[in-house]
Order: structure tokens, then C-alpha cells, then sequence
């Protein structure tokens, strides 16, 4: 299990461990001794015995706790697929910058450290401080008209996510989040999953940031048509290799968070997933490595069509379901003080015996 | 609206203003210039909007927050209506007084101030720091034999809970969570929900803290006496008033309760309601004052099957679900989290403008 695979696109993946049922099981007998009737804490038992099981030792409180922010433009913007200019992802990542932005308030309200990172702005970001600074390229090829990325360019793009979560193990963070900024990575996303779920475009592509009926239509032709350029009709009966649909239809900020998931998996780190666009890179994770999945929690339900899909295609549930498609590992953040409140109270309830409460009769 | 109103049962309802639209819309507009896409926040626009509609101004960060914990015990245990020994009501104060308890770890999570009323426990608490001594009586009366609370008894437990809500206001805080303890009182929330909803015993009565099937069987038969001997064969013809059902079958925890929500509504406080039981105390409210409910936020969905129809009476989409059915408050506090993020991104987001962020076209 330990001997990285070589794979396609001279992308080294890591290799997972299962998570451990053994300290599963342990988790799961001390929350039965804590001091509230059975199974009553509902799902809240359930994270934190998933927890335990990915790190195969406790935790302390309170968690150590990052969101990476991954941001990068996307040639298929030239077709007008997005209702936002693409200089938005620049203006979006100043304004990251300087805490203007919704994960910017979140992740300070619930004591998350965030990391933005440029894998691929359409833009310089020479001298500016705030971010880390790992531009493979200035935003993908126009997907219409050529793969996304090149072998070199994915591999780059991947590697930037896989050395970073060596980085998040090595500072000591347990707990990390996954977003992401990019006009036109919604494209990419819905792209992605029709290859991999094999459901209809026009199911599981939405209106992205805000795109009219006629837009929205507009950008699942040309979903379509990169489809077909790409993978041709026959694609529902010949499955695309997970990183082959990555370099051809994804994202420079999809592959770094792919190698991103891998690499947070590997090390034991628990992995919590924002919406629509972290979903599609952890599915192609999952697709490459199945192992990943039980490493992730799935922060919440995105309001894109698409969402629902991949969801169902990892087997994750999400744990909040508000409505939200902001991106930005909004949703992912969200969700940890709910991780957290899991920890808690596995640390710190007392038990049936220390606190003298009566069990259940019978 | 502001007089008060003499009503049954010596109780004087609160007088509660509607929401303000005004600030509804105000709060509205501000959202809709945040640097985010129009409404991907989603349901957290919904409650910030809200919150600022209750308040009539605007909230600082962070919130002051409390949850008061209201614990009494029920008569009707003497049928075998509960998996765990009445002696637990006392054992569970005691045990939120040392900080054990569920409801302890995440109130001090989430910095919100723990409160903890015994109302009705069957037990003396004399010289004994920590709570709030507000006994009314040793328990209810069994409701199968006597209406639950006489008249005076109803009274003084509502007005137990009114009053607490002054004090919540004067003290400053403007969001206040609702809890409960007391074994027994699913079997008052089922005869509650089935008398408000006309729907059968069978479909809103639940395992509470973990009956089996013989005994669920069995508890439902006690409810449909219950109801018998009270309200006849012909209730669902003529609906009984809210505050007869709270005196006949409900509980000195419960009165209390439907006193706090409405006490803290007319002060202009958000109420964070739990779940099943504190929900019957909403419920209960509703009935008596319709217009507490846009001053109430269900915190989630209990796995208890009646809270899904008692929400669905009270018009009230939960935030959270997480199949929790602990009771004590702690699915009202797991989501002040959430109405605090909410909070947050309204008051420290830069807006488009500020932060030179592109609109979308068109």
C-alpha cells in the first residue's frame, strides 16, 4: 500500500491508507458511555468517530483548522459562459487580500487559517504579498479548442495541491477546507461530471454565478460541444480516465486541489470539501484513488445542479444544506464549527459513571 | 398591539409587534451590494435579514447569546412512558451544573452563556449553586388521571419564563437559544403536537430517549388515553385553546418555556428554538400569538417524528439536520454558529464598490 503508482501525466499519486476500524470501533464505544441517550447526537457521533478513524488517535481541542483557497481563470470564458468578467477572479483574490470577502469573514470567525493561492490568475501578481504565489500558467486553454492543460501543466498544477498539503501536515493542522475562485470553473465542473457520473448536461449544469435562461442554455452547448470535441459521442461507453478528463475539460485550481485531497488524505489530515467546483476535484481524487473518500467530509449541498451528482457519486452527505453557491470554501468552512462541536463533545462529556446519571432501564 | 390581553388561565399574553419590513428591506439591499453573486449566500441572507428585521437596527459581533435550559419533571412517567428513570431529571442538573452535559460543551464552544431553570423537578435542589430556582411544584400531576397543572400552576410556570425574558433583555443579549430536561416530556410534546395538528398519536409520537417497540406501543396507548380523557372522542372537531392543552397535558418545563419565547419575541430577542419539546412550546405560543413566529429560528430538525409536524405547523424550515435527538438545547446552540456567520458576512463583508469588484454584466 505504500509504493506511490505511477500514473498517466507523470502524476506520481499518493498512495491511501484505509481509515483505521479499529479506532472506528473505539470511537464509537466512548460515545456510548457519554452521558445522553444512545445514538442521540445523530450525526454529530458519526463525525466524530470518522475523525478518529482518519487519524487513528484522538484529537486535541480546539482543532487546528486551514482553508486553501485555490484560484486560477479559465480560457472557456472567451464563450461567454459566465456572468461575471474574468477579471473578477483577479479582483476577487485582492479583495482575499484584504479581507473583503465572505471567506475572509468566516474562516476569522471560526478560527480557520486561510491560504490563497494562485495556481493560475489570467494576471501578475508580482510583489503583492498575502498569497502564495504558485501560477502554473496565466488561466487554461480554451477547452472549445484544445485541452485545458497540457501533460506538464497538469502535473505542475497538481503538484502545487499535493506539496501544499505536505506543508499543512508538517505545521500541524488536523482539520483543513478546500475552496476555490475562478469565472468559468462552474464549466469546467459541470464538464467533469457528466464525464464521470455519465448524467446529461443539461441536468447537472447551472446558472454558476447568476447566468439568465438563455445564457444558461448557451453555456450547456458549449459543454456539449467540448464534450464532443474531447471525448466524442461514445463516451458514456468508454469511461475517461479520472486524470485524463482532468487535464482535458478541468481547471489549474481543480488539479492543485485534486493533489491537494490526495495529499491531506495520505498524511492522516481530515478533509472538508466546499460545493460544486472542490467536489469535482475530489471526485476525480476518488476516481484515481477510492481509498480518499472516507478522508472527506462533504461541508455542505450547493445549490448548483451538478453538486448533487458528485455527491452521490463519492457517497458523501453533506452536513449543512443552506442554499449556498458562493464557492470560496464558503460551505466548508461553515461546516467546521460543527466538526468541531463533534470533537468537543467526544473530549469533554462526562460519562454515565463520572457523573453518577443513571443508564437506560433494561 | 400594545395591550396587553387578558386571556384563559389568569396568563397575560405579551403583546408582540410584527417584524419590522422596513428593516427587512434595508437588510435586503445591503446584502444584495456584498461582494458574493446575488443571493448565493443563500439561507444565510435569509436570517441575517431576518435577525436585523427582529432587532429593528442593526447587531453587533459577536452576538450575545444565552440558552436557558428549563427542567422539570412529568407525572406521567408513573405509566412507563420513558426508557430512563425520572431520577435522571435531577441526575442531568446536576450533571449541566458540573459542566458534563452535551449542552455544556457546546455553550462554552460557541461562547454562549448557559442558563439552567429547574421549574418542576421532583426533587429538592436546595442550597445548591448553579441554577436557577424557579420550582413551581415536585413534577406534574399524572396527566392520565388530572390535567397536568392546575390553573395557578400554568401561571406561575409561564410567568416563570416571561419573566426570565426581561432579564435576557436587560442583561443584553439579543439572541436567546431554548432548552429543555425532563424525562417524560415527549409523551406531553406528542399530546401537544396531536391536539394543535389533528394528526393521529401513532405518526407524531416517537422513541423519545430510546423506547423499544413494545414500550413505543405503549406509550402511544397512554397519549390516546390521555387525549380521551381530556379532550373526548370529538377534539378534532373542536380545537381546544392553545393555553387548555399546555395546562392539561403539557409541563411545567413546557409553560415555562411558551412564557420565555414570548417574553423574549415582544422584547424584540431572536429565540433559537431546539427540538421536539421546545418546539411544543412554540407551537403553543404560535397558537396564542401568531405573530411570534418571525421572531423564532428552529435550529434543527429532530429525528422525534412529531417535531417535523409541529414544524410544519409553525410555517419553520430548520437550519441544521443532523439527526440529533438530545433535547437540552444543543441543536438550538449547534446552529448559533450559523445565525452568527450570518451576522458576520453582513457586517464585515466589503461591498462592490469598496472593493473595486466588477458587477455581473448586464
Amino acid at each position: 500500500m505504500n509504493t506511490p503508482r505511477q500514473l498517466v501525466n507523470s502524476i506520481v499519486l499518493p498512495a491511501i491508507e484505509p481509515t483505521s476500524p479499529q479506532w472506528l470501533s473505539k470511537a464509537r464505544a466512548h460515545l456510548d458511555v457519554l452521558t445522553k441517550p444512545l445514538g442521540s447526537l445523530g450525526r454529530l457521533e458519526d463525525f466524530a468517530a470518522q475523525m478518529v478513524s482518519i487519524r487513528r488517535q484522538d484529537y486535541a481541542v480546539p482543532l487546528r483548522k486551514a482553508v486553501y483557497v485555490f484560484a486560477a481563470d479559465h480560457g472557456i470564458t472567451a464563450e461567454g459562459v459566465s456572468a461575471y468578467p474574468s477579471e473578477v477572479t483577479r479582483q476577487m483574490v485582492l479583495n482575499f487580500i484584504s479581507h473583503g470577502a465572505a471567506i475572509n469573514v468566516l474562516a476569522k470567525l471560526h478560527n480557520v487559517d486561510l491560504n490563497v493561492v494562485d495556481v493560475g490568475v489570467d494576471s501578475e501578481f508580482d510583489g503583492i504579498d498575502g498569497l502564495l504565489h504558485r501560477k502554473v500558467r496565466l488561466g487554461t486553454r480554451n477547452m472549445l479548442h484544445e485541452p485545458a492543460m497540457s501533460s506538464e501543466e497538469l502535473t505542475e498544477a497538481f503538484n502545487v495541491g499535493l506539496n501544499l498539503a505536505n506543508d499543512v501536515k508538517a505545521q500541524g493542522y488536523s482539520t483543513v477546507a478546500v475552496g476555490e475562485m475562478g469565472i468559468g470553473n462552474t464549466t469546467a465542473a459541470s464538464a467533469i461530471t457528466s464525464l464521470l457520473t455519465h448524467k446529461p448536461v443539461d441536468l447537472i449544469t447551472g446558472r454558476g454565478t447568476g447566468l439568465n435562461s438563455e445564457a444558461l442554455k448557451h453555456k450547456r452547448q458549449v459543454i456539449e460541444a467540448v464534450l464532443k470535441k474531447h471525448f466524442g459521442d461514445l463516451r458514456k461507453n468508454t469511461p475517461a480516465k479520472p486524470l485524463d478528463i482532468l487535464r482535458t475539460v478541468g481547471g489549474l485550481e481543480i488539479a492543485a486541489m485534486t493533489g491537494f485531497i490526495l495529499g491531506a488524505a495520505q498524511r492522516g489530515v481530515a478533509v472538508v470539501v466546499d460545493g460544486f467546483i472542490s467536489t469535482a476535484a475530489a471526485a476525480i481524487a476518488f476516481a484515481a484513488v477510492p481509498q480518499v473518500r472516507d478522508y472527506l467530509f462533504a461541508g455542505h449541498q450547493s445549490e448548483e445542479p451538478g453538486h448533487q451528482a458528485l455527491l452521490e457519486y463519492l457517497g458523501l452527505k453533506p452536513i449543512l444544506a443552506l442554499n449556498m453557491r458562493l464557492g470560496e470554501g464558503t460551505g466548508a468552512v461553515l461546516a467546521m464549527p460543527i466538526l468541531e462541536s463533534a470533537m468537543c463533545l467526544y473530549n469533554q462529556m462526562a460519562t454515565f459513571e463520572s457523573a453518577g446519571v443513571s443508564e437506560a432501564k433494561d
